[in-house]
Protein backbone atom coordinates (compact mmCIF):
# COMPACT_ATOMS: atom_id res chain seq x y z
CA UNK A 1 0.00 0.00 0.00
CA UNK A 2 1.16 3.25 -1.43
CA UNK A 3 -0.08 5.50 1.47
CA UNK A 4 2.02 2.99 4.58
CA UNK A 5 4.76 2.84 2.90
CA UNK A 6 4.84 6.85 2.81
CA UNK A 7 3.88 6.82 6.25
CA UNK A 8 6.89 4.35 6.86
CA UNK A 9 9.18 6.40 5.12
CA UNK A 10 7.77 9.73 6.98
CA UNK A 11 8.33 8.32 10.23
CA UNK A 12 12.23 7.32 9.26
CA UNK A 13 12.61 10.77 8.40
CA UNK A 14 11.34 12.28 11.59
CA UNK A 15 13.43 9.58 13.80
CA UNK A 16 16.30 10.49 12.46
CA UNK A 17 15.91 13.60 13.47
CA UNK A 18 14.74 13.50 16.54
CA UNK A 19 17.76 11.40 17.09
CA UNK A 20 19.87 13.84 15.98
CA UNK A 21 17.87 16.46 18.19
CA UNK A 22 17.78 14.94 21.28
CA UNK A 23 21.35 14.60 23.13
CA UNK A 24 22.58 11.16 24.04
CA UNK A 25 21.94 9.17 26.69
CA UNK A 26 25.70 9.09 27.70
CA UNK A 27 25.56 12.84 28.85
CA UNK A 28 25.22 13.92 31.72
CA UNK A 29 23.04 13.92 34.07
CA UNK A 30 22.19 11.07 31.59
CA UNK A 31 18.41 9.89 33.82
CA UNK A 32 17.08 12.74 32.16
CA UNK A 33 17.88 11.81 28.49
CA UNK A 34 17.27 8.23 29.18
CA UNK A 35 13.86 9.70 30.17
CA UNK A 36 13.10 11.96 27.73
CA UNK A 37 14.28 9.32 24.91
CA UNK A 38 12.11 6.35 26.65
CA UNK A 39 9.11 8.74 25.83
CA UNK A 40 9.89 10.26 22.51
CA UNK A 41 10.95 6.73 20.97
CA UNK A 42 7.76 4.57 22.90
CA UNK A 43 6.09 4.03 19.42
CA UNK A 44 4.58 7.30 18.63
CA UNK A 45 2.77 7.61 15.13
CA UNK A 46 4.47 10.92 13.72
CA UNK A 47 1.61 12.27 12.99
CA UNK A 48 1.35 16.09 14.22
CA UNK A 49 5.65 16.07 12.29
CA UNK A 50 4.31 14.09 9.00
CA UNK A 51 1.35 16.50 8.92
CA UNK A 52 4.19 19.23 8.89
CA UNK A 53 6.32 17.68 6.78
CA UNK A 54 3.68 16.72 4.15
CA UNK A 55 2.01 20.24 4.15
CA UNK A 56 5.05 21.80 3.82
CA UNK A 57 5.92 19.58 0.70
CA UNK A 58 2.80 20.01 -0.90
CA UNK A 59 3.44 23.87 -1.22
CA UNK A 60 6.79 23.30 -2.58
CA UNK A 61 9.11 23.71 0.76
CA UNK A 62 12.47 21.79 1.81
CA UNK A 63 11.72 18.96 3.61
CA UNK A 64 15.68 19.29 5.04
CA UNK A 65 14.73 23.02 6.24
CA UNK A 66 11.54 21.75 8.14
CA UNK A 67 12.99 18.73 9.82
CA UNK A 68 14.14 21.00 13.17
CA UNK A 69 10.15 22.66 13.36
CA UNK A 70 8.70 18.59 12.86
CA UNK A 71 10.77 17.19 15.67
CA UNK A 72 10.11 20.26 18.12
CA UNK A 73 6.29 19.32 17.47
CA UNK A 74 6.52 15.71 18.24
CA UNK A 75 8.38 16.53 21.29
CA UNK A 76 5.65 19.10 22.31
CA UNK A 77 3.26 16.27 21.84
CA UNK A 78 6.06 14.26 24.01
CA UNK A 79 5.99 16.19 26.74
CA UNK A 80 2.31 16.87 27.25
CA UNK A 81 1.82 13.13 27.18
CA UNK A 82 4.13 12.90 29.88
CA UNK A 83 2.49 15.35 31.85
CA UNK A 84 -1.23 14.03 30.78
CA UNK A 85 -0.02 10.93 32.53
CA UNK A 86 1.36 12.14 36.01
CA UNK A 87 -0.52 11.14 39.30
CA UNK A 88 -1.81 14.50 39.53
CA UNK A 89 -3.60 14.70 36.49
CA UNK A 90 -5.09 11.55 34.82
CA UNK A 91 -2.42 9.25 36.83
CA UNK A 92 -1.89 6.70 33.97
CA UNK A 93 0.24 3.77 34.26
CA UNK A 94 0.30 2.82 30.68
CA UNK A 95 0.68 4.75 27.30
CA UNK A 96 1.80 2.79 23.98
CA UNK A 97 1.85 -0.74 25.61
CA UNK A 98 4.69 0.75 27.87
CA UNK A 99 4.78 1.90 31.36
CA UNK A 100 3.94 5.76 31.79
CA UNK A 101 7.46 7.84 32.14
CA UNK A 102 6.89 8.42 35.66
CA UNK A 103 6.34 5.09 36.63
CA UNK A 104 9.57 4.09 35.28
CA UNK A 105 11.78 7.17 36.39
CA UNK A 106 9.33 8.72 39.20
CA UNK A 107 7.43 11.68 39.70
CA UNK A 108 10.32 14.31 39.95
CA UNK A 109 12.09 12.85 36.43
CA UNK A 110 8.87 12.69 34.69
CA UNK A 111 7.71 16.20 35.48
CA UNK A 112 11.62 17.55 34.64
CA UNK A 113 11.82 15.80 31.48
CA UNK A 114 8.33 17.17 30.60
CA UNK A 115 9.99 20.81 30.95
CA UNK A 116 13.27 19.65 29.33
CA UNK A 117 11.09 18.44 25.72
CA UNK A 118 9.20 21.28 25.57
CA UNK A 119 12.12 23.81 26.18
CA UNK A 120 14.18 21.69 24.27
CA UNK A 121 11.45 21.97 21.30
CA UNK A 122 11.55 25.70 21.32
CA UNK A 123 15.38 25.54 21.99
CA UNK A 124 15.90 23.81 18.19
CA UNK A 125 13.58 26.39 16.90
CA UNK A 126 15.38 28.76 18.17
CA UNK A 127 18.75 27.96 17.21
CA UNK A 128 17.02 27.66 13.41
CA UNK A 129 15.39 30.63 13.31
CA UNK A 130 18.74 32.48 14.62
CA UNK A 131 21.15 30.76 11.94
CA UNK A 132 19.15 31.48 9.07
CA UNK A 133 17.71 34.64 10.01
CA UNK A 134 14.51 33.72 7.82
CA UNK A 135 11.26 35.41 8.74
CA UNK A 136 9.43 31.67 7.29
CA UNK A 137 10.81 29.98 10.33
CA UNK A 138 10.33 32.64 12.91
CA UNK A 139 6.23 32.14 11.83
CA UNK A 140 6.27 28.51 11.60
CA UNK A 141 7.82 28.47 15.39
CA UNK A 142 5.01 31.28 16.35
CA UNK A 143 2.38 29.08 14.63
CA UNK A 144 3.41 25.93 17.32
CA UNK A 145 3.97 28.28 19.97
CA UNK A 146 0.17 29.14 19.64
CA UNK A 147 -0.79 25.44 19.33
CA UNK A 148 0.79 24.25 22.02
CA UNK A 149 -0.13 27.52 24.65
CA UNK A 150 -2.53 29.33 25.63
CA UNK A 151 -4.56 29.67 22.86
CA UNK A 152 -4.55 26.26 22.15
CA UNK A 153 -3.83 22.78 23.73
CA UNK A 154 -2.67 23.93 27.03
CA UNK A 155 -5.99 25.79 27.95
CA UNK A 156 -7.74 22.85 26.43
CA UNK A 157 -5.75 20.79 29.21
CA UNK A 158 -6.84 22.80 31.86
CA UNK A 159 -10.84 22.61 31.10
CA UNK A 160 -10.38 18.65 30.44
CA UNK A 161 -8.63 18.69 33.72
CA UNK A 162 -11.17 21.04 35.70
CA UNK A 163 -14.33 18.61 33.98
CA UNK A 164 -13.34 15.56 35.27
CA UNK A 165 -15.98 13.62 37.07
CA UNK A 166 -18.67 16.91 35.96
CA UNK A 167 -20.75 16.30 33.01
CA UNK A 168 -20.53 18.42 30.59
CA UNK A 169 -22.15 19.91 27.61
CA UNK A 170 -21.57 20.24 23.89
CA UNK A 171 -19.81 23.92 24.22
CA UNK A 172 -17.17 22.81 26.71
CA UNK A 173 -16.47 19.28 24.98
CA UNK A 174 -15.99 21.21 21.96
CA UNK A 175 -13.82 23.72 23.74
CA UNK A 176 -11.45 20.63 25.17
CA UNK A 177 -11.27 18.90 21.74
CA UNK A 178 -10.66 22.03 19.47
CA UNK A 179 -7.88 23.06 22.18
CA UNK A 180 -6.37 19.83 23.42
CA UNK A 181 -6.25 18.25 20.00
CA UNK A 182 -6.70 20.43 16.92
CA UNK A 183 -4.49 23.13 18.35
CA UNK A 184 -1.55 20.77 17.49
CA UNK A 185 -2.93 19.79 14.36
CA UNK A 186 -3.55 23.23 13.15
CA UNK A 187 -0.55 24.14 13.81
CA UNK A 188 1.46 21.98 12.29
CA UNK A 189 0.07 22.77 9.13
CA UNK A 190 0.26 26.54 9.74
CA UNK A 191 3.98 26.08 10.45
CA UNK A 192 4.11 23.62 7.14
CA UNK A 193 2.68 26.20 5.34
CA UNK A 194 4.49 29.38 6.68
CA UNK A 195 8.11 27.24 6.26
CA UNK A 196 7.34 26.80 2.26
CA UNK A 197 6.63 30.76 2.05
CA UNK A 198 2.84 30.23 1.79
CA UNK A 199 0.35 33.08 1.99
CA UNK A 200 -2.08 34.59 4.43
CA UNK A 201 -4.92 32.91 2.72
CA UNK A 202 -3.33 29.56 1.83
CA UNK A 203 -2.40 29.41 5.68
CA UNK A 204 -6.23 30.02 6.51
CA UNK A 205 -7.46 27.62 3.91
CA UNK A 206 -5.44 24.69 5.37
CA UNK A 207 -5.75 25.61 9.14
CA UNK A 208 -9.89 24.98 8.52
CA UNK A 209 -9.17 21.37 6.84
CA UNK A 210 -6.50 20.82 10.12
CA UNK A 211 -9.23 21.48 12.67
CA UNK A 212 -11.53 19.22 11.27
CA UNK A 213 -8.74 16.69 10.38
CA UNK A 214 -8.35 17.55 14.57
CA UNK A 215 -12.02 17.34 15.82
CA UNK A 216 -12.26 14.10 13.53
CA UNK A 217 -9.26 12.60 14.97
CA UNK A 218 -10.51 12.96 18.83
CA UNK A 219 -13.86 12.08 18.04
CA UNK A 220 -12.48 9.08 16.77
CA UNK A 221 -10.62 8.42 19.88
CA UNK A 222 -13.36 8.49 21.94
CA UNK A 223 -14.81 6.30 19.80
CA UNK A 224 -12.03 4.17 20.40
CA UNK A 225 -12.26 3.86 23.81
CA UNK A 226 -15.61 1.90 23.53
CA UNK A 227 -15.13 -0.35 20.57
CA UNK A 228 -11.12 -0.72 20.76
CA UNK A 229 -8.70 -3.56 21.21
CA UNK A 230 -6.43 -3.22 24.05
CA UNK A 231 -3.71 -5.05 22.32
CA UNK A 232 -4.12 -2.62 18.93
CA UNK A 233 -4.04 0.55 21.45
CA UNK A 234 -1.40 -0.43 24.01
CA UNK A 235 -3.78 1.52 26.67
CA UNK A 236 -6.78 0.40 28.45
CA UNK A 237 -10.04 0.96 27.01
CA UNK A 238 -13.27 2.29 28.64
CA UNK A 239 -11.23 4.44 30.56
CA UNK A 240 -13.45 7.28 29.25
CA UNK A 241 -16.56 5.41 31.01
CA UNK A 242 -14.69 4.69 34.37
CA UNK A 243 -13.18 8.06 34.88
CA UNK A 244 -17.00 8.81 34.05
CA UNK A 245 -15.77 11.06 31.48
CA UNK A 246 -17.94 13.18 29.12
CA UNK A 247 -17.23 12.11 25.51
CA UNK A 248 -18.85 12.50 21.92
CA UNK A 249 -19.60 8.93 22.59
CA UNK A 250 -21.59 9.47 25.62
CA UNK A 251 -23.37 12.51 24.64
CA UNK A 252 -24.30 11.24 21.38
CA UNK A 253 -23.89 7.67 21.10
CA UNK A 254 -21.55 5.79 18.53
CA UNK A 255 -23.49 5.64 15.34
CA UNK A 256 -23.65 9.82 15.50
CA UNK A 257 -19.82 9.74 16.74
CA UNK A 258 -18.94 7.60 13.69
CA UNK A 259 -20.74 9.94 11.14
CA UNK A 260 -19.59 13.15 12.82
CA UNK A 261 -16.15 11.61 12.18
CA UNK A 262 -17.28 11.03 8.41
CA UNK A 263 -18.68 14.30 7.92
CA UNK A 264 -15.32 16.41 9.51
CA UNK A 265 -13.01 14.14 7.28
CA UNK A 266 -14.77 14.84 4.41
CA UNK A 267 -15.15 18.56 4.68
CA UNK A 268 -11.02 18.60 4.66
CA UNK A 269 -10.67 16.48 2.14
CA UNK A 270 -12.82 18.82 0.25
CA UNK A 271 -10.38 21.40 1.48
CA UNK A 272 -7.33 19.76 0.90
CA UNK A 273 -8.53 18.23 -2.76
CA UNK A 274 -8.42 22.21 -4.34
CA UNK A 275 -4.57 21.58 -3.82
CA UNK A 276 -4.90 19.07 -6.59
CA UNK A 277 -2.53 15.93 -6.93
CA UNK A 278 0.02 17.41 -4.46
CA UNK A 279 -2.48 16.95 -1.82
CA UNK A 280 -2.79 12.83 -2.71
CA UNK A 281 -0.68 12.07 0.68
CA UNK A 282 -2.61 14.48 2.76
CA UNK A 283 -6.26 13.36 1.30
CA UNK A 284 -5.15 9.58 1.93
CA UNK A 285 -3.87 10.14 5.54
CA UNK A 286 -6.84 11.78 6.43
CA UNK A 287 -9.19 9.11 4.60
CA UNK A 288 -6.97 6.55 6.96
CA UNK A 289 -7.32 8.59 10.11
CA UNK A 290 -11.25 8.26 10.05
CA UNK A 291 -11.27 4.64 10.54
CA UNK A 292 -8.07 3.88 12.44
CA UNK A 293 -7.96 1.12 15.18
CA UNK A 294 -5.37 2.77 17.18
CA UNK B 1 19.65 56.14 47.58
CA UNK B 2 20.04 55.62 43.58
CA UNK B 3 20.35 52.37 43.07
CA UNK B 4 17.23 51.15 45.02
CA UNK B 5 15.18 54.07 43.06
CA UNK B 6 16.67 52.67 39.78
CA UNK B 7 15.93 49.15 40.98
CA UNK B 8 11.93 50.48 41.71
CA UNK B 9 12.02 52.18 38.55
CA UNK B 10 12.89 48.69 36.67
CA UNK B 11 10.89 46.57 38.86
CA UNK B 12 7.70 48.93 37.56
CA UNK B 13 8.80 48.36 33.53
CA UNK B 14 8.61 45.22 34.00
CA UNK B 15 5.83 44.66 35.88
CA UNK B 16 3.75 46.68 33.65
CA UNK B 17 5.60 45.02 31.06
CA UNK B 18 4.29 41.16 32.39
CA UNK B 19 1.02 42.57 32.91
CA UNK B 20 0.26 43.39 29.39
CA UNK B 21 1.87 40.12 28.46
CA UNK B 22 0.02 37.51 30.87
CA UNK B 23 -3.74 37.59 29.53
CA UNK B 24 -6.58 38.91 31.97
CA UNK B 25 -7.36 36.32 34.19
CA UNK B 26 -11.25 37.13 33.19
CA UNK B 27 -10.46 34.64 30.40
CA UNK B 28 -11.50 30.97 30.38
CA UNK B 29 -10.79 28.79 31.86
CA UNK B 30 -9.54 31.82 34.57
CA UNK B 31 -8.12 28.97 36.85
CA UNK B 32 -5.04 29.07 34.93
CA UNK B 33 -4.61 32.79 34.48
CA UNK B 34 -5.10 32.87 37.94
CA UNK B 35 -2.31 30.82 39.24
CA UNK B 36 0.17 32.15 36.75
CA UNK B 37 -0.58 35.67 37.68
CA UNK B 38 -0.51 34.32 41.38
CA UNK B 39 2.73 33.12 41.20
CA UNK B 40 4.46 35.71 38.91
CA UNK B 41 3.15 38.17 41.08
CA UNK B 42 4.08 37.00 44.20
CA UNK B 43 6.79 40.08 44.95
CA UNK B 44 9.99 38.32 43.21
CA UNK B 45 12.68 40.60 42.78
CA UNK B 46 13.05 40.74 39.01
CA UNK B 47 16.49 40.53 38.92
CA UNK B 48 16.67 38.33 35.93
CA UNK B 49 14.79 41.25 33.41
CA UNK B 50 16.48 43.75 35.47
CA UNK B 51 19.84 42.58 34.48
CA UNK B 52 19.14 42.19 30.85
CA UNK B 53 17.38 45.42 30.51
CA UNK B 54 20.73 47.18 32.00
CA UNK B 55 22.76 45.70 29.50
CA UNK B 56 20.52 46.35 26.74
CA UNK B 57 20.65 49.62 28.28
CA UNK B 58 24.29 50.02 28.46
CA UNK B 59 25.46 48.89 25.44
CA UNK B 60 22.98 51.43 23.63
CA UNK B 61 20.12 48.81 22.75
CA UNK B 62 16.28 50.13 23.05
CA UNK B 63 14.13 48.82 26.41
CA UNK B 64 11.00 48.78 24.52
CA UNK B 65 12.39 46.52 22.05
CA UNK B 66 13.66 44.03 25.16
CA UNK B 67 10.92 43.83 27.39
CA UNK B 68 9.16 41.09 25.86
CA UNK B 69 12.42 39.34 26.60
CA UNK B 70 12.67 40.86 29.92
CA UNK B 71 9.12 39.73 30.71
CA UNK B 72 9.44 35.96 28.95
CA UNK B 73 13.02 35.70 31.43
CA UNK B 74 10.79 36.19 34.35
CA UNK B 75 8.20 33.83 33.33
CA UNK B 76 10.52 30.52 32.76
CA UNK B 77 11.67 31.84 36.01
CA UNK B 78 8.90 31.53 37.62
CA UNK B 79 7.64 28.04 36.04
CA UNK B 80 10.82 27.26 37.70
CA UNK B 81 9.84 27.94 40.97
CA UNK B 82 6.85 26.69 40.48
CA UNK B 83 7.65 23.19 39.43
CA UNK B 84 10.54 23.08 42.10
CA UNK B 85 8.05 23.57 44.95
CA UNK B 86 5.75 20.35 44.09
CA UNK B 87 5.34 17.81 45.96
CA UNK B 88 7.19 15.32 44.11
CA UNK B 89 10.35 18.00 44.10
CA UNK B 90 11.24 19.78 47.17
CA UNK B 91 7.59 20.07 48.32
CA UNK B 92 7.42 23.71 49.91
CA UNK B 93 4.82 25.10 51.00
CA UNK B 94 5.96 28.53 51.04
CA UNK B 95 7.83 30.77 48.79
CA UNK B 96 8.26 34.74 49.11
CA UNK B 97 6.09 34.59 52.37
CA UNK B 98 2.95 33.15 50.76
CA UNK B 99 1.59 29.74 50.03
CA UNK B 100 3.16 27.83 46.78
CA UNK B 101 1.05 27.41 44.00
CA UNK B 102 -0.02 24.19 44.38
CA UNK B 103 -1.01 24.87 47.66
CA UNK B 104 -3.39 26.96 46.47
CA UNK B 105 -4.49 25.76 43.16
CA UNK B 106 -3.66 22.06 43.24
CA UNK B 107 -0.76 20.24 42.01
CA UNK B 108 -2.60 19.18 38.55
CA UNK B 109 -3.25 23.28 38.11
CA UNK B 110 0.48 24.11 39.24
CA UNK B 111 2.02 21.66 36.98
CA UNK B 112 -0.06 23.44 33.90
CA UNK B 113 0.78 26.27 34.94
CA UNK B 114 4.07 26.22 34.82
CA UNK B 115 3.75 24.44 31.56
CA UNK B 116 1.71 27.42 30.45
CA UNK B 117 4.33 29.79 31.69
CA UNK B 118 7.16 28.18 30.14
CA UNK B 119 4.98 28.09 26.57
CA UNK B 120 4.03 31.48 26.80
CA UNK B 121 7.41 32.96 27.25
CA UNK B 122 8.62 31.92 24.22
CA UNK B 123 5.30 32.35 22.20
CA UNK B 124 6.14 36.00 23.60
CA UNK B 125 9.11 36.13 21.95
CA UNK B 126 8.42 34.02 19.33
CA UNK B 127 5.85 36.81 17.98
CA UNK B 128 8.12 39.41 18.60
CA UNK B 129 11.04 37.82 16.39
CA UNK B 130 7.99 37.08 13.79
CA UNK B 131 7.03 40.50 13.74
CA UNK B 132 10.41 42.48 13.53
CA UNK B 133 12.18 40.03 11.50
CA UNK B 134 15.67 40.79 13.69
CA UNK B 135 18.53 38.38 13.73
CA UNK B 136 19.29 39.75 17.13
CA UNK B 137 16.05 39.14 18.89
CA UNK B 138 16.10 35.44 17.33
CA UNK B 139 19.86 35.43 18.95
CA UNK B 140 18.06 36.91 22.48
CA UNK B 141 16.06 34.23 21.96
CA UNK B 142 18.22 31.61 21.56
CA UNK B 143 20.42 32.82 24.46
CA UNK B 144 17.26 32.67 26.55
CA UNK B 145 16.61 28.93 25.64
CA UNK B 146 20.39 27.53 26.03
CA UNK B 147 20.26 29.39 29.82
CA UNK B 148 16.64 27.45 31.03
CA UNK B 149 17.33 24.41 28.96
CA UNK B 150 19.37 21.16 28.67
CA UNK B 151 22.73 23.46 28.89
CA UNK B 152 21.56 25.14 32.11
CA UNK B 153 19.14 25.61 34.28
CA UNK B 154 16.87 22.20 33.78
CA UNK B 155 20.04 20.47 34.13
CA UNK B 156 21.08 21.73 37.08
CA UNK B 157 17.78 21.29 38.48
CA UNK B 158 18.05 17.70 37.54
CA UNK B 159 21.44 16.60 39.43
CA UNK B 160 19.82 18.57 42.47
CA UNK B 161 16.77 16.58 42.93
CA UNK B 162 19.13 13.25 42.28
CA UNK B 163 21.84 14.58 44.83
CA UNK B 164 18.79 14.87 47.34
CA UNK B 165 20.02 13.08 51.27
CA UNK B 166 23.52 12.39 48.98
CA UNK B 167 26.58 13.66 50.04
CA UNK B 168 27.87 15.79 47.06
CA UNK B 169 31.68 16.72 45.74
CA UNK B 170 32.40 20.58 44.90
CA UNK B 171 32.61 19.32 41.64
CA UNK B 172 29.15 18.07 41.43
CA UNK B 173 27.90 21.20 43.68
CA UNK B 174 29.34 23.60 41.52
CA UNK B 175 27.92 21.69 38.38
CA UNK B 176 24.71 22.39 40.27
CA UNK B 177 25.15 26.41 40.76
CA UNK B 178 26.47 26.81 37.31
CA UNK B 179 23.23 25.42 35.28
CA UNK B 180 20.64 25.60 38.12
CA UNK B 181 21.03 29.66 39.17
CA UNK B 182 23.94 30.90 36.86
CA UNK B 183 22.95 30.14 33.59
CA UNK B 184 19.89 31.99 33.73
CA UNK B 185 21.74 34.88 34.87
CA UNK B 186 23.95 34.66 32.13
CA UNK B 187 21.31 33.99 29.57
CA UNK B 188 20.00 37.47 30.94
CA UNK B 189 23.12 39.13 30.41
CA UNK B 190 23.38 37.68 26.52
CA UNK B 191 20.56 38.36 25.58
CA UNK B 192 20.69 42.29 26.77
CA UNK B 193 23.91 41.89 24.57
CA UNK B 194 22.30 39.95 21.68
CA UNK B 195 19.28 42.97 21.91
CA UNK B 196 21.85 45.72 21.50
CA UNK B 197 23.45 44.29 19.00
CA UNK B 198 26.55 43.58 20.74
CA UNK B 199 29.67 41.55 19.15
CA UNK B 200 30.74 37.76 20.39
CA UNK B 201 33.48 39.17 22.15
CA UNK B 202 31.60 41.65 24.00
CA UNK B 203 28.70 39.09 24.84
CA UNK B 204 31.90 36.32 25.56
CA UNK B 205 33.31 38.66 28.27
CA UNK B 206 29.57 39.67 29.74
CA UNK B 207 28.76 36.28 29.68
CA UNK B 208 31.93 35.52 32.34
CA UNK B 209 30.85 38.12 34.26
CA UNK B 210 27.34 36.87 34.31
CA UNK B 211 28.36 33.57 35.86
CA UNK B 212 30.52 34.93 38.40
CA UNK B 213 27.18 37.25 39.50
CA UNK B 214 25.27 33.93 39.18
CA UNK B 215 27.55 31.99 41.36
CA UNK B 216 28.24 34.82 43.90
CA UNK B 217 24.26 34.42 44.27
CA UNK B 218 23.95 31.14 44.70
CA UNK B 219 26.41 31.04 47.69
CA UNK B 220 24.75 33.83 48.98
CA UNK B 221 21.68 31.85 48.81
CA UNK B 222 23.50 28.83 50.64
CA UNK B 223 24.40 31.28 53.42
CA UNK B 224 21.48 33.34 53.85
CA UNK B 225 19.53 29.25 54.79
CA UNK B 226 21.68 29.57 57.53
CA UNK B 227 22.34 32.96 58.80
CA UNK B 228 18.60 34.68 57.18
CA UNK B 229 15.82 35.91 59.06
CA UNK B 230 12.31 34.24 58.37
CA UNK B 231 10.43 37.32 57.67
CA UNK B 232 13.04 38.84 55.50
CA UNK B 233 13.50 35.96 53.28
CA UNK B 234 9.49 34.53 53.17
CA UNK B 235 10.68 30.94 53.42
CA UNK B 236 12.23 28.99 56.02
CA UNK B 237 15.46 29.24 57.16
CA UNK B 238 17.75 26.11 58.05
CA UNK B 239 15.96 23.96 55.31
CA UNK B 240 19.54 22.88 53.78
CA UNK B 241 20.23 21.35 56.69
CA UNK B 242 16.73 19.69 57.77
CA UNK B 243 16.96 18.14 53.71
CA UNK B 244 20.75 16.83 54.46
CA UNK B 245 21.46 19.33 50.74
CA UNK B 246 25.18 20.00 50.71
CA UNK B 247 25.68 23.55 50.45
CA UNK B 248 28.61 25.73 50.04
CA UNK B 249 28.42 26.28 53.96
CA UNK B 250 28.25 22.78 54.80
CA UNK B 251 31.33 22.42 52.57
CA UNK B 252 33.79 25.12 53.61
CA UNK B 253 31.87 27.05 56.32
CA UNK B 254 30.37 30.46 56.62
CA UNK B 255 33.61 32.53 56.36
CA UNK B 256 34.65 30.50 53.19
CA UNK B 257 31.72 31.00 51.37
CA UNK B 258 31.13 34.62 52.44
CA UNK B 259 34.84 34.93 50.98
CA UNK B 260 34.03 33.54 47.91
CA UNK B 261 30.96 35.63 47.14
CA UNK B 262 33.31 38.72 47.96
CA UNK B 263 36.19 37.70 45.14
CA UNK B 264 33.55 36.15 42.32
CA UNK B 265 31.96 39.61 43.17
CA UNK B 266 35.25 41.47 42.99
CA UNK B 267 35.98 39.46 39.78
CA UNK B 268 32.17 40.23 38.15
CA UNK B 269 33.48 44.29 38.98
CA UNK B 270 36.74 44.28 37.28
CA UNK B 271 35.23 42.83 34.23
CA UNK B 272 31.81 45.14 33.28
CA UNK B 273 34.20 48.16 35.35
CA UNK B 274 35.84 47.95 31.52
CA UNK B 275 32.64 49.53 30.25
CA UNK B 276 33.24 52.46 31.85
CA UNK B 277 30.26 54.88 33.54
CA UNK B 278 27.58 53.20 31.80
CA UNK B 279 28.11 49.89 33.80
CA UNK B 280 27.89 52.24 37.10
CA UNK B 281 23.87 50.37 37.78
CA UNK B 282 25.31 46.71 36.98
CA UNK B 283 28.41 47.10 39.26
CA UNK B 284 26.57 48.69 42.36
CA UNK B 285 23.54 45.82 41.79
CA UNK B 286 26.31 43.49 41.62
CA UNK B 287 27.49 44.73 44.78
CA UNK B 288 24.11 44.79 46.75
CA UNK B 289 23.64 41.33 45.87
CA UNK B 290 26.82 40.29 47.83
CA UNK B 291 25.66 40.93 51.21
CA UNK B 292 21.98 41.41 50.51
CA UNK B 293 19.57 39.85 52.78
CA UNK B 294 16.77 38.47 50.89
Amino acid sequence: MILSDEIKRGIKFVDNGLEKFLPSDKNYPNIIYKSMRYSVFAGGKRLRPIMLLAVCDMLGGELKKALPFACAIEMIHTYSLIHDDLPAIDNDDYRRGKLTNHKVFGENIAILSGDALLGHAFEIMACSVAQSGDIKEANAMKAIAFGAGLNGMLTGQVVDVISEGKSIDKNTLDFIHINKTAAMIKGAFSAGAYLAGADYKIINTLESAAEKIGMAFQIRDDILDVVGNVSELGKPVLSDEKNSKTTYVTLFGIEKSNNEVKRLSCEAIDILSDFGEKAEFLVELTKELTDRKK
